[in-house]
Parts: C-alpha cells; sequence; structure tokens
C-alpha cells in the first residue's frame, strides 16, 4: 500500500506487460490535456477514432475531439457515439463500428480512442483488436467502474444473446487517461456501483486499504477528489499487478479478480440484465462468497461484518430478495471459468486473502445464497 | 533447401514462436491417423469443433470425426459444415458459427478444428480467436495453396464488404497437418492455383528450390506424392521462418510473402471475386511485380523469362488481358499494407532475392499493368 493518502495531484501507474506495457495516468483535469499526452506516448498519431458513450459525449468526448483535431499536433478524428448499456455490447454494433472505421478511411495506423464506461471500452477494445487484426488503443474511462476496473487488463469483447462476453481479444491499450474531475457528471447510482470493486481490492489484496475504506468511505461518496485518486490508484495497481502475472487469465491467478463475481453474474442474469447494476450485483456476490467461505470454515464472521458494515457504508446492496438457487445455479454452471462441469470459487480467508475453491458440495453454495436473501 | 527431394515419407516443420511455437506434420494417408496425433499435441483434449469446408465434408471431414469420436481417447465432436467460397468469409457466418459453438456447449477447454480451404481456415481461425478471447486451434488444410499458405503463420479473420481479410486477429494453431493425399480430390484448377504461391516462394528466398521446380513441375502437375511433399515442406519452412522472425507484420519483414499480391488484390477486384482464383491472381501479380523490378533496373529479363516459363509450365495465367490502370490503382491505394497514402512493393533483385520498394513514381506501375495484358 502507499503510505500516504494524501499523494501528489497526479499519480502513474505502470501495468508491466513486457512489449505491451503501458501506463496508467491518474489525475484530476486531464481531459483538456488529453492530446498532449496521447502525443507523447504516440508521436506518429495521424488519425484517431474517437468512440464515445452517448452520455458522455458532452462534454467529455467532445472537449478530448477538440483537443486532438486542433493545435499544433492537430490531426484528422472521426468520432461516433454508441449508446450506453450491455445491448451496444453485441456483435451487431461490433459490426457496425468496423464498416464506419473503414469508411472512414482508417487503416493499421489509426488509432482507437474509448470513451465511456465498461461497455464502450470492452466494444471500442474489441473494434482496436480486431481492424486490421489489431490496431492501437486508448482508454479514456468515464465511469468508477471502468476506472478502477475494465479500463485495465486488456479485456475487451462482446456478448452473445445470454452469454455475457463470450467473443473477445485480450487487446492491451497503449494509454490509460483517469481523470477524476470526469466523475462530477456521473450519476449517482453508478458512482456507488463503481465504489463495489473498490471494497473488493481491498478484500481480496491489501488489508491496509481496507481499513483505509472504512475511515475514508465518507469522503469517498462525497467524491472528494485525493480520496477518489488514491482509491483509484490503489485498485489499479492492485489490478496492473495481477494482470502483469496472469495477462491471459492461463495461470488462474487472474482468477482472483473474480471475487464474487460468479455469484454477481448469476444474479445479474436472473434479476434481468439492466435491473442491477453490475457493482450492486458485486456487492451481494462478495457476501454470497463470504458466506460461502464461513461456511465451509475458512474464515469467520469478522470478515462479513467488516465487509458488510463497509458495503453499507458506501451505499451499496447486501442483499438480494430474489435470490434463489435454482435459477442461479444453472447460470453459475454456464459460466466461462467453469471447468469441467465443476464450480470454482474464490473465498475469503481473512481480509487481503483469497483462496481459490473448487469441487465443493452444492448444498453450501444453495445455503450461501439462501442466507443472502 | 533441403539436399534431396526424395526424404522420408513423413517431415515435420517448426514453426519458431516462443510459447506459440508448432509443428506441420506432412505426410501422406495422415488423416487417418489424425486424433492420435491431435490427442499427442492436447492431451487434455474432451471437446472438438470441427468446422468443415462442405465440399470435403465427404470423405475427409467424416474420416477425421469418426477418428476423434472412436477409439480408446475419443471425445465429444461437434461438427458444421460451411459453404465453400469467400462468401463465407463474412461476419455474419462468423456470428452463426460462434452461437453454435455455445449452443454445442463449447468452453475454454474446446478445441477447433478447420478442415478445407483457405476460406474456412480462415473463419475457423477467427472463431477459435475470439470464443472466450481464444482457444486451441488445430489446421487440416486441404487446399494446395492452404498447405502452403494461409494454414501456416496464424492470420485468421473475416472481409468487411469490398474490403479482404479487414477484421481478424494473429492467432496461431496448436497443430497444422498436411496430408497430401487429400490433394487427389481437389479440383484441377485449384490444385494448379496453389502452384503459384510455391513458385512464390522460389522466387522471394530460394533459387535452387525453383531451379527444382523448372525440373519437377510435370512431377508436381502429375500430383507426385514425394514432389508434392518436397514442394510442400521447403514452401512451409520458407514461410515458418519468415512468420517466426515476424510474426504481426510489424518488422517489414513478412510483407516479403507479398510478392505480387498487392497486384494480384488489385487483380481479383477488378476482375470480380471468384472469376479468377487467388493463385492465377498471384501468378500474373508476380508478372507485373517483376516487369514492374525491371521498369526500375533493379532486375534483368531473365528473370522475368525463367518465372514465366516456370508459371506457365505449371500451367498459370502471366496475362490478365483485363488489366485496366484506371481501375486497379483505386484498388491498390486502398490495400491495407499502404502506409500513408504511398504505394510500396516487394520487388525481385535477382531469383531469391527481393526487396521492398516504396515511394515510386505511379507511371512506372501503370506501364508494368499495361505491359501484362
Amino acid at each position: 500500500m502507499i503510505p500516504s493518502p494524501q499523494g501528489p495531484p497526479s499519480t502513474t501507474v505502470h501495468v508491466p506487460l513486457g512489449d505491451r506495457s503501458y501506463e496508467i495516468d491518474i489525475t484530476s483535469g486531464l481531459v483538456e490535456h488529453a492530446a498532449a499526452r496521447i502525443h507523447e506516448v504516440i508521436p506518429d498519431l495521424s488519425h484517431a477514432i474517437v468512440i464515445a458513450d452517448l452520455a458522455v459525449d458532452e462534454p467529455w468526448a467532445n472537449q478530448i475531439c477538440e483537443g486532438l483535431s486542433t493545435g499544433s499536433q492537430k490531426m484528422r478524428v472521426s468520432r461516433r457515439t454508441v449508446p450506453s448499456g450491455e445491448p451496444s455490447k453485441s456483435i451487431a454494433e461490433f459490426e457496425q463500428l468496423l464498416n464506419w472505421v473503414l469508411e472512414e478511411g482508417g487503416d493499421r495506423r489509426s488509432v482507437v480512442v474509448a470513451v465511456g464506461g465498461g461497455v464502450i471500452g470492452d466494444l471500442a477494445g474489441y473494434v482496436a483488436a480486431s481492424f486490421t487484426r489489431g490496431i492501437r488503443f486508448i482508454q479514456i474511462p468515464t465511469t468508477l467502474l471502468a476506472m478502477v476496473d475494465s479500463s485495465v487488463g486488456g479485456k475487451t469483447g462482446v456478448n452473445l444473446p445470454g452469454a455475457k462476453n463470450m467473443v473477445g481479444a485480450f487487446w492491451q491499450p497503449n494509454l490509460v487517461l483517469i481523470d477524476t474531475e470526469v466523475l462530477s457528471t456521473l450519476p449517482e447510482r453508478s458512482f456507488l456501483s463503481g465504489l463495489a470493486e473498490v471494497v473488493k481490492y481491498g478484500v481480496i489484496d491489501d488489508a491496509e486499504f481496507f481499513a483505509w475504506l472504512e475511515t475514508n468511505s465518507k469522503a469517498l461518496i462525497a467524491r472528494d477528489s485525493a480520496s477518489l485518486r488514491y482509491a483509484i490508484q490503489v485498485s489499479c495497481q492492485c489490478k496492473a499487478r495481477v494482470v502483469g502475472e496472469d495477462e491471459r487469465e492461463t495461470t488462474g491467478r487472474r482468477a482472483i479478480l473474480n471475487y464474487g463475481h460468479t455469484f454477481a453474474h448469476a444474479i445479474e442474469a436472473t434479476a434481468g440484465y439492466g435491473k442491477l447494476l453490475h457493482g450492486e450485483a458485486v456487492s451481494i456476490g462478495m457476501q454470497m462468497a463470504a458466506r460461502l467461505a464461513i461456511d465451509l470454515g475458512l474464515t469467520n464472521e469478522t470478515l462479513l461484518q467488516r465487509q458488510t458494515d463497509l458495503l453499507t457504508a458506501c451505499q451499496l446492496p447486501t442483499r438480494f430478495p430474489e435470490a434463489d438457487p435454482a435459477t442461479m445455479l444453472p447460470v453459475m454452471m454456464r459460466d466461462k471459468k467453469v471447468a469441467h462441469g465443476k464450480l470454482r470459487f474464490i473465498l475469503p480467508t481473512r481480509l487481503g486473502k483469497v483462496e481459490f475453491v473448487g469441487d465443493l458440495e452444492e448444498a453450501a453454495v444453495v445455503r450461501a445464497i439462501q442466507a443472502s436473501r
């Protein structure tokens, strides 16, 4: 953990991936200087393909495009908005974007710039991964969730009907620009949803950070700039380290990031996509996972209590009244992390420490779901 | 060059790509032993997804599926055919296959097996690259063109309307199985078309192999098994070496494989896709490239004459009566290898040696096209 939460106003996190390494800039007021920073990282840039979430086109994508198309290093900018929300992560939208990039004269030297949340980042990233078998890519996340999770790590892709993230590529960005000021326009519920993933990093990797979150939850909810920067920095550092150890999810190490997520995906699917935000489902999913860990004797009630209190302080749901093992279990069995039809979970043993648990009895999972209603 | 064309009945070519390295087996009667060889390379295989060209489903895909689903190491086999021909390389077909793989219960441990020519290999390879962000992949090419070219090197993808191979991924196979016996069912024109790429390797990389081809063209056309094995082996060795030096087409080295291809793509597009086979267009394209090299003073008439004679001996076209600079040049400018709007060519200086030539005057290109009518 970084010693002081009151660091400099600008922080850079390095993602160590050999010749695919990149930096995450975290600061405030970055959007207005985005063009200069992009030019630093990609000096030969002459054509930017900006794909933005309709909801943040004004003011953020607008500012970025203006910066890119004016000034001493001005370049050609193609710009397109995509509707917010999960339905945009489809092969149909992917195809439309690719045809548009071709019409715009995109080539191997063009650079895709994603401006939006996880949906836009995943979709635009997959376009970047696929156009002429891969072009350069910059992430400018505009939701807290995307800042601490989806914009880091190179997972891109779209959904198939009934199966999330089933199609895609690992494609690392060349740069991630995180401007905490952008969060000022983020709706409250979406902002709070992002905090669930922040809490997750504390539980899986960093007890000291978890304690810091307990002390500073009020400042975070008030969107205090320094507190946010620190929370995002620690989250990105954790994710960058794990991704650096297991870029393509082959060693199993990266799976620790899925704490609460096997439950969360089933919660989202049975609630109906869109009813619960992803972070809200993750919040409930972490509760189910903690309860499962207690049931299996891996941890004690104290961890669950502190997790419950912190999530509650973050105004996140900790229970799911409609939780039904009969509908959730089949969805969990279809999860793409299931191997040979066996459920596997990331479960906490103490704050800051998780274990991989496979081959467990279904009854324990059922109890964890039922106890979270 | 390998000293003797009368090698052992089975040859293996290694493709050196670090942790993505793989072997190309070249032999006769391999299809009936394909299952055993696949199990050797992928011991934990339990679900094979066989995607076959409709034209070779009987007898070849049938034999392979039978081998996989019976015997001591039998596994679950999902099988689907795709119509032959370029229109199958579309995002629509890609999407249908992905949905089918999901319905068939494919997961991260499934393996895609492509049985067919370049169209099937590119399409099935892109499905393998994309499903759950990448699963294992085996190429069993059934055309000479696919054996010596598209099945080696990891280029996968589909077309956009009016733009070939515009979408895709670099995704290396885990194994390539080349059975020369399979060529017995290949139509004559398709077989001869494959010889164009074989001749290409002689021109760009290996004067001795070119001379061997001059001596053995009759045996090749008669589909003599030992001669074919040798020609395929030298071709694959050349391609494997170049791909090993420049996997993702970033250093420019891999571009030497495109000798004749910038012209060929424009020939295919202006002739109307499907009118000329790819190898036929490459044959004419190499003639245009050689003429351009002479025009620029890079080489002499002898090279062109020997190339013309060998292509003619292989019953390949060396002229394109409809060649029209006015329609071909705009297509060439749209080629995805064009950088900053400048045409670049791979041109021969002597047999076995090519150079990268950029920034040349359009008039010389026009003359090379006109001289090949």
